[in-house]
């Protein structure tokens, strides 16, 4: 069977995860430590989602770290499913989280009158762009385990 | 070759199109209607996506119930995958501006001050829950699609 590069088990998708888990825990800092988050919904939820895609990311990560040093990676259709699953409905949700706080930035941003202190502002949109490219790296893996299931 | 029930060319792939226009459509129509639509970047993103989601989804349909009439579906690959990613790149645009735009709607209705008349904030409202249900629609669809694509 060929190897697909960025499916589970290999060093690019220990490499993607290592990513995703560093760009979801840099969204939840950045969105963390400014000190109004509670206020707004949608701030609340990113920092919920990123806090079920690090643990999700990072276990994957040990996963794949393992199968690369004893190089025996994982090929039962039935685990390969549950990780495909769970990262199209963690790519969704991340999707969605992003999309949510850029729009609220966004609205925070161009509304006059001062609701959005310029410092917190920023942080609220670096928070927005790491969860993007949080999901941009699981849809990526997502799409590559995707492509292994079929030739199991 | 087994049948993959809501692939391209089967009568349920062509409800789930007309339902894709029909939402996609309200929602656009949801939209529009309220006055004040162009103050907002996620509402314009939003009218932008259903006014490209529309014609796709209609163009669908009109092949799916020519295929249910001639009795004849596609089985060439090369079209079948321009369908499916397609519906996989619209469904992701649908999906971020119907969160965008939810996330919008609930900061007006949440905020303190009178930035949002209860009439449009329903009307917006409305329009979020449709492009939500248009975006389930059209996921359901790139699914089927994407099973039936290994076996040709």
């Amino acid at each position: 069977m060929d190897e697909v590069p960025g499916s589970v088990g290999t060093s690019a998708s220990f490499s993607l995860r290592l990513g995703q888990t560093m760009f979801a825990s840099a969204s939840l800092l950045f969105m963390s430590l400014g000190v109004e988050f509670y206020s707004y919904t949608a701030f609340c939820y990113l920092v919920t989602i990123m806090g079920l895609v690090i643990p999700w990311s990072f276990t994957l990560a040990l996963v794949d770290g393992y199968s690369v040093l004893v190089k025996c990676p994982i090929r039962q259709p039935g685990i390969l499913l549950i990780i495909v699953v769970g990262d199209w409905v963690l790519s969704t949700l991340t999707l969605a989280a992003a999309c949510s706080t850029a729009s609220v930035v966004n609205l925070l941003l161009n509304s006059h009158g001062s609701i959005c202190p310029p410092k917190f502002c920023n942080r609220y949109q670096i928070s927005a762009v790491m969860a993007f490219l949080s999901w941009f790296l699981s849809f990526a893996s997502s799409l590559f385990n995707l492509w292994l299931l079929p030739s199991l």
